[in-house]
């Protein structure tokens, strides 16, 4: 039987949640968000963030926030700014075209943005022939595993300020993020060096589950108008909200972060000291390991994930992805295999 | 502490669901509805209806599922014929109209549609000047509670083909329909009454999601695409997999559906026999019985419920829903209460 | 030969707009709107309404200059208010809700709004479950030929500021109605009391052209890019603005105007006397007089006309359209040959 | 008085033209495209491709144009392929994607498009995790001057048929390509090699209005209702109608461009003597000339033109534009003030 590393959606959700699940299911609840542990949930993260003003809303999964934030920020002649392997870009579909908005997209090795990737896109928008770039979307950790750090991303934000952008940052996976060995920032870091951002909740331990915290008051307004109308509003929002509890209560979803992040880590290091090279630095719960065919071919036969990259004749990057639910025993197991195939 | 009757979702799941969800949980499985369970829905699915090569896809909501098909189905030029109190018309806050398209309404006083009703819409748009109606949408039970026998469905699904429209059914309380007294049409009649339509789960039973089903081959091609573009497809389809798995095994959802219209009735007949007279005649889930003021402030003290509409100075029609979690003995407490008042 | 009374598009434009592209053929201007005449047109119309900050755009039709307009000044979730009879609603293929906006319809038997017929759309629109009614459209003159007059677009404009709503005019025909014996108002009123609105060139003697007029401030930020993005915005906009700087000088448009209402008023007169009655009373260039069939069929031979409306058995409302090009002996004649057989 | 260079749109329109606006102007004519001259129009245009299906509406311009053909060819899914120097990417303020559609796009250094450079947008669009590319958008001329020839346009088509890809081609410049000195392609070749297209008025003689003409029968169904919902069909069509027939009769449109594509010429000649530089290879009447910064500040203050892009410190190409109506003693000129200034 072969385990499969190709995702960090294989599984369920941890066990905590189930619980909370059964305890809560005979409570009759208002719906829409309007629940008791939905608004619970909502305390937790503006004191986490330390900002009570802080605009809160769940909903199921990171297309769909996606597609929502950026219809409900831009205005119809306005585009959002990515780098070519942003989720918004290469893997929703058009999800955010199909709301009428322009992706301009910019080169990047390691997925991330700076502001001199940013600048000359804002250089050939000058009139009204073109579309008025309005935001920045980010990801945190980013589709290739890496992390901003507080220096970066201050950065960005006040490039941003400055050029009348907003800053939009995915956390399909910040939970990853902000647990990995080299970060340095915290989720109130986060919340205060974007205008809006979601921390995700079904690649972190959820069963289903994203976060949207709006910090930036002029984005605030008729936020839920926007949730209904692009079908984002769970009639029992609190399917969302018992989730998000237990994931904030002692830092649950930040200790799940950690054990996918040691996982990675672990057999990082394992094929570090076996020779191994990467195509992208990442501490975090996907690395992309370098290997030739007959390797690659080998793995196969016990185990699943992603051929990513052509790299070479007969050499490809892979995505391995581990998450809360992997188990050391397997990460033992594979390094194990490759140690004897190496 | 009040008793909450405004809608069918403010509790949790039916208990099997939970431990369906935690029996598997641990189990990798396929993202994006590609896993057993999910797999396995869709054939109970078409065994029922009878029809192996009906296209199935689960999402989370009515909204979303309502958006989703009718974005999917109509070219840009087209229009949808609704009720007006048709729920996509009155409820959904634009999310039709926001994929492109307009709702064309009728007045409907039990909130059904039939042949006549639509004719006038038809012979008023002849022309590239208008939109073209293409698509028909109804709800079974109706916002009122109300449902349509096989005769009726028989005389529309007909009258659609004629006219080269798509009938489009949405199934929020679909169970509830099938499962009402006066009903007599099962599952494969309203698949092969209709070109697509929905079974809904969030109402019926389950934490969240809903299964489109579509029966006529000229809408089956690449709906996965359309489904993700609009931010429909779960990376955990298997949410909603185990669910609908467990809902249709022993058909435990119209198991749910009977209880909640045996509690609706109960009530129902309770108030004919003290005299009071209703909205609409409904054998389902929701009732709209119509009280004087003050006996609905008496009610509101310790039930809650909506207050629907204004009948004459001083009389209101109420609506009273029951879902598959309503106790008895609150049934029963209410009917007492309101002959003690009455 | 038959003459056609079916609208006032059949024509070519005023020969002194032809003569006026003749003198600025060869001239070298600059594209987009930014040549000498739009801006010389756009400080005339700056002048009548007394408004020098007034943001004019000019596009070449109707339907575009009203996608344009409400897909600019509305939000994503935000609604317009228009009668069943409004172009936008009835005429217009959808073009509104192509561009994400529900419009919501309110009978009206003349064609116009008021304060008491919106009100109980605003009340029905309490949250984020529904759209959130934003702006008011309405027509003068209207699509059956009736004005308003100032009081009643004082009352509208007056509700709508209290209620936050934009009012928008389609001024399609708004010269006609100006000019109308009925009139009460100036063009300098009807920019006090709308926030934005159209001057029709199309159907008062230009060959295109249409210039939409903003007056409040929170509507023109970027107006050109939306029109840009809306394929509004001709690279040669000197044949707009050509067009509008003839038609203003000297009040010819007005000019023009009256002479169309004249030709309507002389065969409404006429009909008068011999004992016809209409479907709505008109003093502008449309009218719609009722007539058995027999003489709808002797008419038919000779001109073309639209039939509107059944009235009752063997009696039709038709629509009879002057324009600026109307002669008035075809009007003359008109009315002998129905003396004749009436 | 300096000249302007900046576009092949600063003047009005052919004198033959205004002509046939005078003589049509009095007649009645039905509205809609449904004119006489529209109908003219559209024959010999079918005529000319030989094609007597082909499916032909007239338009008031090109981005217009644009957004209408691509929205009506493609399902909500679907995605567009086009160099990232289209005009669709980079000059149309989002319009495509304000429809919702995604453009996906290639490096081009010519601004052409050939199977090689969309191969690789393909391989990576796999399943409905990516939209789906369906169509692909060239021009001819493209926004370089460059021109396709026969091979490399039968090379494309095939492609794109192999590929399930409709080829659309922009013919904003379209008369000034077919008349190249290098083009080896006639109308009818540009009608059976592509799948729609549209011939350009606007930049070749008309005041306004460009003609799409559709070859591919299945994108043909109901056209008129897509353009009506754009904003697209003006009341008086005859407008387009007469321009179009008259620039048709006696192949006017290519006479006109043959003359701004000889002006062109002759200024690249001269700059060819005298050592000057290209940043594209055209022989249309868009040319691309480098000079150095002194250079480009002497002429300016005679000629306006646009400076497109910086070569080098102090090296800029810039952009130089003939039509119809440049005189031949300003190009002479300006060759004259170059020499002595070089």
């Amino acid at each position: 039987m072969t385990y499969n590393f190709t995702n960090d959606y294989s599984e369920g959700c941890h066990p905590s949640i189930l619980n909370a699940l059964i305890n809560s299911n005979l409570e009759q609840q208002n719906g829409y968000g309007e629940d008791f542990y939905t608004q619970k949930a909502i305390t937790i993260i503006q004191d986490k963030i330390e900002d009570k003003n802080a605009d809160i809303n769940l909903v199921a999964g990171g297309t769909q926030a996606n597609l929502l934030v950026l219809s409900s920020i831009l205005r119809p002649y306005e585009s959002v700014i990515s780098a070519e392997t942003g989720h918004i870009n290469s893997h929703e579909t058009g999800a955010v075209e199909a709301t009428g908005h322009k992706i301009e997209t910019v080169y990047s090795s390691n997925g991330k943005l700076s502001p001199d990737k940013i600048i000359p896109i804002l250089k050939r928008s000058s009139n009204y022939h073109s579309v008025r770039p309005r935001a920045v979307y980010i990801s945190n950790s980013t589709e290739l595993g890496t992390i901003y750090n507080k220096e970066e991303l201050t950065d960005l934000y006040k490039f941003c300020k400055k050029n009348d952008l907003f800053l939009y940052l995915d956390g399909a996976r910040l939970a990853s993020a902000l647990s990995a060995p080299s970060n340095n920032m915290s989720i109130k870091d986060i919340a205060e060096l974007t205008d809006i951002f979601y921390l995700g909740g079904t690649k972190c331990g959820a069963l289903i589950g994203e976060a949207i915290i709006t910090t930036n008051n002029s984005l605030k307004e008729n936020f839920k108008y926007n949730q209904k109308l692009r079908g984002a509003l769970l009639a029992k929002g609190r399917v969302l909200g018992i989730q998000f509890f237990q994931l904030l209560q002692n830092n649950l979803i930040f200790k799940l972060a950690d054990h996918s992040n040691l996982m990675a880590l672990k057999i990082t290091k394992a094929l570090e000291s076996l020779g191994y090279s990467f195509l992208a630095q990442s501490d975090t719960n996907q690395i992309f390991p370098i290997f030739p065919n007959n390797i690659i071919q080998i793995l196969k036969k016990e185990y699943e994930f992603t051929i990513w990259k052509s790299i070479a004749p007969d050499l490809f990057a892979i995505r391995l992805v581990t998450s809360w639910a992997t188990p050391e025993k397997v990460v033992d197991k594979f390094i194990d295999d490759l140690k004897k195939i190496s």
